[in-house]
């Protein structure tokens, strides 16, 4: 592999993608809208000028392969997303797209083909920050988008996910309709390179690893607690219907069942990102009213998200009836867990051990597109680069070097698929 | 007295000054600015036509008084503020100045006068709601307003009260030295006409109270708890800094030391009127960094309010040790609890019922400019007049009968005061 060749070319892409989507402090490539969409066209400019061939399938993501290759009737898959969080990481996605196209010039150059051919796609909307609500491109082949999912409105232009998908060339009826726009039985493999968004692998002195699992979530985008909105200085503690004690005393009894749920060894972790007071009424001198939250459970096991989840809808009610409020919820979102093909993790460990990389095999706390694919049957595995500063910010710090490693172990890795 | 026509003025006065502070909602008329300045200039304009004196105090609040009564040695003092909360009701606060601006036409009309001359105030500035200050107006006839409290930014404009005060004509050196304004030898009395902002008078069915004491308050108007934001799926439970769930905690300890206060007797309110997570970086699937609320209890006592305040900011340190976090405090507002003088309550009570109206002595739990009068040693006393739905909205409720209760309450007590 001429990795000095192929470490100049993705040092290009990083760079001129995060030049297009760059917006003052990180970059930004909204789901489905201006920075994805100009990144979709930059990555099809860049592939016709290397001679491969691109086209976007029926959810508007953009699938790259050798010419000649297009009839394969069995193929692997590898790649990642493109879109990103606002203000966010120009590696988070992006890098495992960068990865799949290195692995397909690597193969022009050297004239060599693997036995089993590589489709690389860049897919669109993963991240839940535009429309609250994660893996739109991958979920459309599968015929997960529901009609609510195409209703949500884009966090800034409040356009619906329907009208931002139609105008990147989507075919909205068909995934309205939930139809399945992938033929599961010709793609055998799906392999994700992904930087790692913890702090596991750099504690650990770790440039790759190999993933064995994905969590899952349930969710909530927004739960309304309403109140009793009074003077704070004559109203008595007993008259009280405060929806912000009610708030934090739902958190407290969250975090007492998480911390018991832990001690026997569950896999979990909860967090409410956004709590808010409702600006247009609240005061320092006012009892709050109404208080909106978002709500988040992950975990390896479906069932441990059941069970908490029922916990909680508990706790409110408990909470509603002591304190004198009410909880609305809005649609319950869950995505579930997934399980990494073991033989493929095998794969990938192997192309780690035999090019004399670090790894372990790990967990992945955040979502990844690859955990549709794992639950649609195909057998799927994930390769994490050790990245500095979490990801979802602009700090993110992958090392080219570790990049690099990585891509190497994933173009082995499809070299043994068959 | 004339209650007919007396009640025909005062609907004209409500009406009107309604009608100039209208916002489409409530009334809006900003401490030391537009909807304030336009209430004085009407009612300057007013008490022209009405033949009576007025002229603006060194702090820019309007003082009205009988032609001629001007060199009085001692005078009584009535009045309340003229300012709004945004999107508020029109009596909070003006009702008072409205009844002590009839107590002086009934004198007019009549021919009678009260032994002890009277002056009616219209404070500026009452509400904390536009700079985070309370009792500006009235306070900076005390010397009470510090050079701090003058680089306070009023919430909409971001001008400062500084700048605020000079552009309606205060005299801004003497404020800012804090020197005193009022000669407080000459004003024998304070007594001042008021909504009752809860909901205890509704509920007894009295049209009228003399309240007993006013609660002080202690205040941060913005504490900021620092934690470490984070993609919420990949941080255990033991590495997390959660900002949002160290406030929540921060509430709940707050509500089980204010329950265990209340069961020993102690006099105390609590709020968090606003609470929020960071908008500028918060997300579903981001462990909150920092959240920012405001923090208040009010009390009858100055030692309940001391004691809870170091309980709360001992709870404060141990959640910074234990959940990793930091908590920012900006600074203390505290605003003393008074008590009203007993022969001034109990001329207002035998008015009461001199007049067959139903009344009780009751606590008042909200702030009101009296107490800097009590608290100068002025003796001071508060009429409440019924009032439905709170106040701070636009949907307060007054009875103008209940009000003409109010007003001859007022003037017969007046009367007696020598």
């Amino acid at each position: 592999m001429n990795v000095p060749g192929l470490q100049s070319i993705a040092e290009m892409l990083f760079s001129d993608v995060r030049d297009l989507s760059f917006d003052g402090i990180g970059v930004t490539r909204e789901s489905y809208g201006r920075g994805e969409s100009a990144t979709a066209e930059y990555l099809r400019e860049f592939a016709k000028q290397q001679g491969l061939d691109v086209h976007a399938d029926r959810a508007a993501n953009l699938v790259f392969r050798l010419p000649g290759s297009g009839a394969s009737p069995v193929v692997s898959w590898t790649g990642s997303h493109i879109d990103s969080v606002p203000q966010g990481g120009n590696f988070d996605g992006y890098a495992g797209v960068v990865a799949g196209l290195l692995c397909l010039l690597e193969q022009k150059r050297s004239g060599t083909r693997y036995r089993r051919p590589l489709e690389v796609v860049a897919f669109r909307g993963e991240e839940s920050a535009w429309f609250g609500k994660a893996y739109i491109g991958s979920g459309a082949l599968f015929g997960k988008i529901s009609t609510a999912d195409l209703d949500l409105k884009q966090r800034t232009t409040g356009q619906t996910m329907a009208d931002c998908m139609l105008a990147c060339g989507a075919d909205i009826e068909a995934i309205r309709t939930q139809q399945v726009l992938i033929d599961r039985s010709r793609v055998k493999a799906y392999l994700e390179l992904h930087i790692e968004q913890g702090p596991v692998m750099i504690a650990r002195q770790l440039p790759l690893a190999v993933v064995s699992g994905i969590r899952g979530n349930v969710r909530h985008n927004r739960v309304v607690c309403h109140g009793d909105a009074q003077h704070s200085g004559v109203v008595p503690r007993w008259l009280r219907h405060d929806a912000m004690f009610a708030v934090a005393d739902l958190i407290m009894r969250i975090d007492e069942h998480w911390r018991v749920l832990l001690e026997r060894g569950t896999d979990l972790v909860v967090t409410t990102g956004i709590v808010t007071t409702d600006p247009s009424e609240h005061s320092i001198s006012r009892i709050p009213g109404h208080v909106s939250f978002s709500l988040e459970a992950r975990s390896k096991s479906t069932d441990t998200l059941e069970a908490f989840y029922q916990l909680m809808r508990t706790e409110c009610t408990a909470i509603e009836r002591e304190r004198g409020v009410r909880f609305e919820f809005d649609r319950r979102l869950l995505s579930d867990p997934a399980t990494m093909d073991t033989s493929i993790c095998d794969v990938l460990s192997k192309a780690c051990s035999d090019q004399g990389t670090r790894f372990e095999v790990i967990p992945s706390g955040a979502g990844h597109d690859a955990s549709l694919f794992a639950n649609a049957g195909i057998p799927s595995g994930m390769l994490f680069v050790r990245n500095q500063n979490g990801s979802h910010n602009p700090h993110e710090a992958m090392d080219m070097g570790d990049f690099m490693l990585g891509v190497q172990a994933m173009h082995s890795s499809f070299a043994q698929l068959a």
